[in-house]
């Protein structure tokens, strides 16, 4: 037992919640003393949001303002509303968010909640729910992808999400069991995990430096159920870890991070694939997808389970059915190597190669802050109301490096780097 | 016992808070099929945000979008915030308000929470924090003050407030005690409360019908501490239960509602008046207030209890010395009769006569709401940041109204209409 472990096996839940909340607050977000928060959350992830609150505080936050969803309120609307209502979203406050934004305010989002939370619901109701939301949301997500701002998301263990991960256990073990697990993979059970964090980051910038040099035209991914050649943006970039918005603040979007991703090209990608993990997608759990590409467009998309919801996604706009992204993860990742499907794209992402279809990160791209909306286009960088990523690696993916001139470079054997 | 009150004798805690919602929706909110809900609400008061939203899609609602404020959270900011931070407001957030009431929502507060929240704060950074929400708030509040939109407060009973009510009684019995007597003013043990409002509202607006064909040019006011002649605003208007807002709902905007009441002149208030109950301002309370006017300004201010939060109350602008609404309850209101002391002015001014200090109801003039700022200035209607209502009546008051003519009639006496 290492002296770290057995300094930190002391801990209780509440410490440890509050490492939680102090890497999310000054090396995920990177506050800046005098800017604004704005968090969502939903209540389950109250005890969270506290931690967080007082830390951004103690880091010189001007104010915190927590937009909590009660999940029993948003099921209310599927028991009792008019079949018109699901058309309609509050653009007030999304809009009212991205002026936030603006005016300098920071993002943190909490990821928790009941990821079947909408299953039981009409598929149709629930995808025009969520188009009304994507439209609504956009403006204040532009800022976000293009990262005007320094925002980052963390996660919080809930009930409900404990157990889809333990369904076997009792609910009291799965939610301990499940912080656990988030715990570990957010670092906050090292000695020091604001230092675990630095040293973390670099590691990912240093992968994604030797991406950027070898300048590759296209990806090749086989395993069994995928033969996919994914090919790059011109001009993409490699990126992975933290990285500096554009209001000068370096911040770590995703908390835990284990991947280094680029743009694909959006009319570039070739063949099918299968993903590996179940999506979670805004309260279905979509199962076995198995996607057909041509000219980068995906033109045929099956799934054992949640295939309408699947098929209502692609079809929210042109783009819906494109790539956005392209991330590399190996399989020895400490989320991976805890064996467990987390049912929740933040982790599973991150033990896992993926995809993403919709909007392309214009950070991405070489100089893609400054671009226009057409010259991104140009570059092959997708546009869309929506970004949804989902997992295609597994301890047998095989992936290599096509440069332009044809030359191929094996990148992972096996699901690992070569 | 009635026939009445053996049927509503049975009814269960969950019945009468489904009641509360139903009479919040259909009668106090008059919410219209199709529309958008803004609600705001306490986290603690979360059982009665279910209800209500439940009827609210019931009833037709778009969607119900609730603020909800975790109290916790806001005590964080006074623990760990810097100084300079309590002059900053979520000005995105009431900007968002107001646009949402520009589409069409409608708004519903729901008031709980802890009255003390804030008393052992540092009042400077209490009235900081108030001011710089008050500025922020206004685009909205005016779209409220206005009526252009239909919207309605209700109470919910919560820990700590029922703690203020019945200090002497255990937590559960004294919560139990304040919902029953929230039920009680709220007209929900009822048998029919839907048709009890609605003859309750008539008999309000009969009263108000009543003082509007006397065109009073003032009323004075008498009792132990008090001798205080308030001048009313030219073209004022009485007005008393609901209303049409701009929008065209009926609405009922404050339930309970025992009141009549109307604009003053903001230069014709002379003498002094002294409160008879406590005014829980943003989280302090205020006791024993002795104020002193001379030609509609508050020219000396006091307080047994929270001077300091007073007088940063009334130096908010210059309208914050003025009154801006005038109002009639006669002691032996179902309030009152219940013989409790709320802490809580959305029933303690429903108790008794009252008077607020600030921003003035153009409602409460004539063609009001057709006027310019200008206009209304004009007719003596104020103009401020704030709105607050404070308790002077009593079963010792006497008032009387006074004609252009100097004709003097006895409205109230011991409290009582004549």
């Amino acid at each position: 037992m290492s002296a770290a472990t057995l300094e930190t096996a002391s801990l209780t839940h509440e410490q440890k919640l509050d490492r939680l909340a102090e890497v999310a607050i000054q090396v995920g977000l990177g506050l800046k003393r005098g800017q604004e928060l704005v968090m969502t959350a939903t209540l389950d992830t109250l005890p969270l949001v506290r931690r967080i609150t007082e830390h951004a505080y103690r880091n010189g936050a001007t104010l915190v303002t927590t937009l909590l969803t009660d999940e029993e309120s948003t099921l209310l609307r599927y028991q009792y509303g008019d079949n018109e209502s699901f058309d309609y979203a509050a653009a007030w406050l999304y809009n009212g968010m991205a002026a936030a934004y603006k005016s300098g305010a920071a993002r943190l989002a909490i990821a928790g909640g009941n990821p079947g939370l909408l299953s039981q619901q009409a598929p149709e109701k629930v995808g025009r729910a969520n188009s009304a939301v994507s439209k609504a949301y956009r403006p204040a997500l532009e800022l976000i992808t293009r990262h005007d701002i320094n925002w980052t998301i963390v996660a919080a263990a809930t009930p409900a999400w404990a157990a889809t991960v333990f369904p076997n256990l009792p609910a009291d073990q799965a939610l301990a069991k499940l912080w656990d697990a988030i715990f570990a993979a957010s670092r906050c059970d090292l000695a020091d995990p604001v230092k675990a964090w630095r040293e973390h980051d670099a590691g990912l910038h240093r992968r994604a430096d030797l991406m950027n040099q070898k300048r590759y035209s296209a990806l090749h991914f086989q395993a069994v159920g995928t033969d996919l050649r994914v090919g790059l943006a011109d001009d993409h970039l490699w990126l992975g870890g933290g990285m500096h918005a554009q209001n000068g603040q370096y911040c770590i979007p995703n908390m835990p991070t284990e991947e280094v991703f680029t743009t694909p090209h959006k009319e570039r990608t070739e063949g099918h694939v299968t993903s590996t993990k179940p999506l979670s997608y805004q309260g279905t759990m979509i199962e076995g997808i198995r996607v057909r590409f041509e000219g980068g467009r995906v033109v045929e998309a099956k799934a054992t389970n949640g295939e309408e919801v699947l098929n209502r996604m692609i079809s929210t706009d042109d783009g819906a059915r494109k790539l956005g992204e392209v991330a590399l993860v190996p399989h020895s990742s400490p989320i991976a190597s805890s064996g467990l499907l987390f049912n929740n794209t933040l982790f599973d992402e991150n033990a896992a190669s993926h995809i993403a279809l919709g909007q392309a990160y214009s950070s991405c791209l070489k100089n893609g802050d400054k671009l226009t909306p057409e010259q991104l286009a140009k570059l092959g960088a997708n546009d869309s109301l929506i970004h949804v990523d989902w997992m295609i690696g597994s301890g047998q993916m095989n992936v290599d490096g096509i440069t332009a001139e044809g030359k191929i470079d094996p990148l992972m054997r096996q699901g690992e780097w070569v």
